[in-house]
């Protein structure tokens, strides 16, 4: 099977010259991988001594391209957020799970299609072949596959990589947030589907993003569509990517794509150019399940026939008001088998954030809307790391969380109110010198009462800066301490915001701080 | 400076030949990193047709070597135990941040002595070289450098990464937590370092791990040692990562090391011996400040001037009884400027831990003691950023979080008590058939109230698989509906424990589940 093949690699370098090596392999089996290894070190070596990258490198004190950190007050936002996500995950009973940031590289090969090319490799320090998480997905399937779990409602919240070209003041990194809901596990149909939906409402709803909306589609009726419009089956998929770009080009270019691009035939283009154009409800679906080609694909009829039964099910979660059956819905994942969803937001505060774009920025960027939030049916993922290839049906949710992160720093830019980075409730503070060690003294008590106290680190810091500390970091209370209080047995507690000051016997202080700070 | 250098590679493959090349560069400045990348992109994907690592790879369901994914009772556990750390930070004002798992390459260079063969690299895909963080704290320092802050008090709860020998079943991983509490500024010494030991100890008693002691030294006492003792200048780091060995080698072996690897003489390795055995408290440090050795190093003795002062502070936050000064205390990273402290479990538990090492395991790891967190004084590190070396004084610590983990997970393994993975309140059910509309119209009722329920994902389910459900994952309430509750329009509440029945009229359902779930 494999045929010729030869190495030489000769590398000498004056200052420490390496041993001259020539080499002459004759066949693919007589190199062996460490002999490679060996080759590609010594390269890399002498790329290294080139200076990196044609010695233009210098040292650049930054992040990673499409990276960020957090400050405090994006922290403080990105806790919030992650709070109300995380609580109506619990509300729907599920559980939580964490998997390793990197997983070997052959559990993620073959599963993204033409985006495996985004994918962050590790090198190969000599050990396993490494690579960064892509999703967190896939390492749910593996997970399921390896400890033979047939049923779990989870969620899972971490970061994700991608080797995307970023837009970070839209939120698109390289490095982001992921957090996902996933329910596994063979029950009635759309049951779940539903739930997911349920749950993309009630987080969008409480997160008070503006109005948004809930596209939602099916793989089998993309797919019945397909084939009744006169796709081939071998061209199913790259169709479907490029009804996938509907939301960010105009149906004719969707079309050009289509018939220059993929050689459709312009009939087939325009038979699926009427379908994509479907918006609906329930009424829809049914009216498409009476379609005289539609109703000629099983696969169509099958989807449909659940899509009417997975409204009926979000009439009761009380969700219709948001979701939209939306014929040009493609989500780009292989993995998908079943029913597929998106949240958008439609308001015109998100078209502002979406056209906030960087220098550069093309008009195809400027134009796409806020998803927030997809997902879908993935029935076949867990069976494809199964042995005996066991499948687990699974139906899950994404929630873009960068965007909304994005949109939410934007708000609280926006508003006069100013987000607290710490939860202090009173500085122990004295007017007077000398007291480090009362202050030092007083503050233990207050922690090990538990309550959230600092002091200054400071042998005789001034009394307006301590009173400055506070007001700047939103610190409500004061405890002062001097010589007369000391004596008294009280400490003076003074209320920043009011300027108010009164004696406190010391023994009631940590109630007194507990009383007046409680609704913090 | 360069001198000669010839890569050559012809590569053909039966099936498709790729383009047979031949190149012959007969200087360095004749091959361009292009040309390397190329060379080397073939050689990889040679090694790949070879199958892997000589083609003994075979598609293994795993996760990489060193790492493991948390289950759901995992977390819960994690979760405790993060909510006890970060409440014990908040109580001392800390914000937090975040920063990218990966780093520059460049960022993390220097940085760690030794250890940095351990860092985790990023394959080069045609971009910047980045490599997987080591620790938190030369993020935070680039961080600081970065943004041009001079003084924070932070924390930062993150998975690192090190390319060490696993021991997974003693909590050592190659993907691991770091939980971080560090003061950066300008401050009056020893009381940031002592506030720091304050936090160690809250934690660690709160989280009810058994006896422990934290050990202090100061990297000024140790370099101080090694001058009056004969160590030359150039020995010092070298000389103390084998003082550092001491927690785990006998003496004798140390000396051996220091005397026959490093080239000590018998003499001065004798005396750092007699002094790495001295501990005590601020007695210690006034007796080695008389020490007429010791004192004739300025170093030392600043060194030991702050130790008096810091168990001075000590006194007052209520901690001396855990804390020892000990001059053996030798902690690894080159970063180290001041004050160095560790803290050990002390208890027999521990050691139990300790001991359940893995097949294969070595003497050397199963002495080892239960160091579960450390840190110290680093005024120079954010300096190494600054473009024009501006210091920030920082001192932090560093919580073992693993290990905590481990020992927390034997625990609860060994305790009755079940560990809940979810936070369910009541569980919606029916005892007869077609009543799935009824249950999701009732679970959107208590989801729309903030009450955490769950429903059955099927048509018709039996009372006993809904009922063992609750009992399994300790769901206490169950919310039964059949066609005379609804009739009547109440709802039959069970008890799970007690197997209590009441009607509940359906107006109040949520607040009877809520009164009887508050202490959840």
């Amino acid at each position: 099977m494999l045929g010729m093949f030869c190495v030489r690699v000769c590398s000498g370098l004056v200052g420490f010259r390496t041993a001259t090596c020539v080499r002459t392999l004759h066949s693919l089996s007589g190199i062996t991988v460490a002999q490679i290894d060996e080759e590609v070190a010594k390269l890399l070596e002498l790329k290294a001594r080139l200076g990196g990258d044609d010695g233009k490198h210098q040292f650049v004190l930054k992040t990673a391209k499409g990276t960020r950190d957090y400050n405090p007050k994006q922290m403080a936002i990105r806790e919030k957020v992650f709070n109300t996500i995380i609580s109506c995950f619990k509300r729907h009973g599920a559980e939580t799970i964490d998997t390793p940031v990197f997983e070997l590289k052959e559990t993620l090969t073959g599963k993204y299609g033409e985006d495996s090319k985004l994918i962050y490799d590790l090198k190969d320090q000599g050990g396993e072949l490494l690579s960064l998480r892509y999703d967190l997905t896939v390492p749910f399937a593996r997970y399921l596959a390896m400890n033979k779990i047939t049923n779990i409602k989870r969620y899972h919240i971490a970061k994700v990589y991608r080797r995307d070209n970023p837009a970070m003041t839209r939120g698109r990194y390289r490095e982001f947030y992921q957090c996902d809901f996933d329910i596994a596990g063979q029950y009635d149909a759309m049951i779940p589907d539903a739930e997911c939906l349920k749950i993309v409402h009630e987080i969008l709803s409480e997160l008070d993003l503006g109005d948004f909306r809930i596209k939602v589609n099916d793989r089998r009726i993309l797919d019945g569509m397909f084939a009744v419009c006169g796709v081939p089956d071998d061209k199913f998929r790259t169709i479907c990517s490029t009804v996938d770009k509907l939301d960010k080009m105009p149906w004719e270019d969707v079309k050009k794509e289509m018939v220059n691009e993929k050689g459709l035939s312009e009939e087939a283009a325009d038979q699926i150019g009427e379908y994509v154009s479907m918006q609906g409800g329930m009424d829809l679906a049914e009216r498409l399940l009476q379609d005289h080609k539609m109703s000629q694909s099983k696969q169509a009829c099958a989807g449909l026939s659940d899509i009417k039964l997975l409204f009926s099910f979000l009439q009761l979660f009380q969700v219709t008001d948001k979701v939209v059956f939306d014929l040009s819905l493609a989500r780009g994942l292989d993995y998908y088998t079943g029913i597929i969803y998106e949240a958008v937001l439609t308001q015109a505060g998100v078209a502002a954030v979406s056209n906030e774009a960087q220098n550069g920025a093309n008009a195809e960027e400027s134009v796409s809307v806020g998803s927030v939030a997809g997902g879908g049916r993935y029935d076949g993922l867990v069976g494809m790391f199964d042995p005996k290839g066991r499948k687990v049906p699974c139906v899950g949710v994404s929630i873009g969380i960068e965007r909304i992160f994005s949109i939410m720093e934007q708000k609280a830019e926006a508003s006069a109110e100013k987000v607290r980075t710490t939860e202090v409730q009173v500085m122990v503070a004295s007017a007077q010198k000398n007291l480090l060690e009362e202050r030092l003294r007083l503050v233990t008590e207050l922690w090990n009462a538990g309550i959230k106290a600092e002091v200054m680190y400071k042998k005789n810091p001034k009394l307006l800066s301590q009173l400055q500390h506070c007001e700047e970091s939103g610190i409500p209370l004061v405890a002062i301490l001097g010589e007369q209080e000391l004596k008294d047995g009280v400490v003076k507690l003074r209320v920043v915001a009011t300027r108010e000051e009164i004696d406190i016997a010391r023994t009631d202080l940590t109630s007194e701080i507990r009383r007046r700070t409680s609704e913090a």
